[in-house]
């Protein structure tokens, strides 16, 4: 092969969640849709509100070169101070539409977030069970992936082991929360516990230790309180996408905030500039960048997702099956019937039931089942679950 | 600096074209719009065709989850397959969808096909003046850029001097026609020069030499024909982007071809979607993937840039300027009055003339001059040049 291997290898792989789903879409097609029970992507099955469609409407009456121009690269400035102005309101903070950089969704925020931060050889530690691409990011970025099991009970982060996986190449810590795929909020304590044994670690080591916080179930919780991370750690970049909280996840819009309280603000702003040119992302889309504009506060419909979990947990918990109990996002962590998660999946397959087996996630033993579906999928999937724990009798 | 060094460091210079296109807009609000006269951007002043508008009506009455979901990867089915289709009815050609990756735009087909083609320590061959973004992702991608000049008299391809260029890490060349910034169409005996020149190459090397064809300006021509690569040579990957031929620069929408007739096919097309996947693109705009279903054979509509060239060119033409006579795209490449192109700029620019300096093109001595802007900008625009001319006598 003279062309790139790597490129290759991702291609030819895939992501596990993907071929997932499109063997659900190609299994639908087959059998009908109604009798397919894809709980593979996170893919909301709720609208995008009808303020979006709103806002569409709107923009499309703009004069033509502001409609569907070239916006600056960071973003419109409107939209930019559109979102500092919503953070500020929320957190109290003091953001400028300069702290704002949008991109095109959370996977963009994220592979720029890496490439601003990393040096070839660096390493980035990830929380277990993590979200696949973390590690296909940061492996393009040049750095390492290592991975640090959350507590085995609470699937909070693990300080202690954080702490004893960091050394003077460690460069960054991806955290996640609400939680894709286990559904954790990290509480104020678990995180207040994180900032200090990273500001112990970057005296010990006399190196700089980044967190970034991906951010994107921020707004769907069923009670917990999401703290403000850059309030906790001042080292920290907040990466967000409008994918899941507005239903938008085709149409790639997000941002990477670099906290004013950042101690390397400045420097980071523009790397994070550079990294977006350096990757190929002109600009967010701007069509979609006006909708932020509009529909920056927009509520998202957390009670459907609270419906789902609701008929999802007390089904299979009847069933006899364990799991996670959710905090926030929109997926739950259910143990497999046998050790080997592959195995619990195939026969789940066999059945039409399509969760994700949790190794890809870094974690054996789990299946993730994402209830961002339509409540009729959860019920009517019930005798399907049945079937498969019977199955293990 | 313990954050990634050419992040910032590409953040911090910026692209000069950006950086004249930022000092306009400021400008603009400083003295009044109609007082500057901004040539710097390749920002279509033509609206989006009245389909578009109509397509994304039509988008909007689709199921929501259809509406703004996650797309495959590649793109919808359905706009791969009207790609395919519409360049099999313009070239003959036999080419089916899944030849065709949908990306967000042309900067990041570009991005894609050198992370798809290009190992470190790599070199790819670039046709000065060149768009100079093209050195930022060859150089991401782990290549050396190496400028080879266009013929001076044509600004064809010199074809010897790029054989000449040509060695054992040479893994590809990018070529771009309707050329930015000079406006040359590549005829096709110089595309047939071309793949003579390289298959030598790769018979005496015993290397593999792509070809990656960037054409954003394809529809934009003003009476030549403009050839179709892959018919040429057959290790070709083409880009494209909807961002020239429907006006719609902002909303990231493009695509990369690999051809049936590559005989790399079917490695190239894994290749090209785990480059996507690397770099963090998870699909491309959804809502701007229907219009391409609705609006791929959309003509362009180029007598406006025709009419905008007679004027420029004629304008310029009486007041002594010497330019190269564009055969399509919508940019003038026009001789500084002196020798270095920066201080020719900076005369201009305290007229409140603002073309781009040849410099960051890889060549000394010109300016060009986009003319995809209104046609009062520029005939308004002549004064200014008649005052930067007789400075000058």
């Amino acid at each position: 092969m003279t062309i790139n291997e790597k490129s290759y290898a991702y291609g030819a792989q895939k992501s596990s969640i993907r071929e997932i789903a499109a063997y659900g879409s190609a299994r639908k097609a087959q059998i009908g849709a109604e009798n397919v029970f894809d709980f593979s992507l996170g893919n909301p099955s709720i609208p995008a509100p009808e303020s979006v469609r709103a806002s569409i409407a709107r923009a499309l009456e703009l004069p033509p070169t502001q409609l569907h121009g070239y916006t600056p690269a960071p973003g419109l400035p409107a939209a930019r101070e559109a979102v500092a102005a919503s953070l500020n309101r929320r957190f109290g903070t003091s953001y400028a539409a300069g702290d704002v950089y949008l991109t095109c969704g959370a996977a963009a925020s994220l592979s720029i977030s890496f490439h601003t931060l990393v040096n070839p050889g660096d390493e980035v530690i990830v929380i277990a069970p993590y979200f696949p691409e973390y590690r296909v990011w940061i492996e393009t970025a040049g750095a390492t992936c290592v991975e640090v099991m959350a507590d085995p009970e609470t699937f909070q982060i693990d300080v202690p082991a954080v702490a004893a996986a960091i050394n003077e190449r460690t460069k960054a810590i991806v955290i996640n929360s609400p939680n894709n795929p286990v559904g954790s909020v990290y509480a104020q304590k678990n995180l207040e516990d994180l900032a200090v044994a990273l500001h112990d670690a970057e005296k010990r080591l006399g190196t700089q230790i980044y967190l970034i916080s991906d951010e994107p179930y921020r707004e769907i919780t069923y009670g917990a309180e999401v703290p403000w991370v850059p309030a906790i750690y001042d080292r920290t970049i907040v990466c967000y996408s409008y994918s899941k909280s507005l239903s938008l996840p085709g149409e790639r819009i997000g941002w990477v905030l670099v906290p004013n309280t950042n101690p390397e603000h400045d420097h980071l702003v523009l790397a994070v500039a550079g990294a977006g040119r350096k990757l190929g992302f002109v600009c967010a889309p701007a069509l979609f960048q006006h909708v932020v504009i509009d529909c920056v506060d927009e509520p998202t419909d957390v009670e459907a997702y609270a419906e789902n979990r609701r008929a999802l947990t007390e089904g299979l918990s009847a069933l006899g099956y364990e799991f996670i109990e959710p905090q926030g996002a929109f997926y739950l962590w259910v143990k497999a019937l046998e050790p080997d998660a592959n195995a619990f999946f195939e026969r789940a397959k066999a059945l039409e039931l399509l969760p994700v087996p949790s190794d890809s996630f870094g974690c054996p033993g789990w299946v993730r089942v994402g209830y961002c579906v339509s409540k009729e999928t959860i019920v009517n999937s019930m005798p399907a679950w049945k079937k498969l724990a019977e199955s293990y009798r």
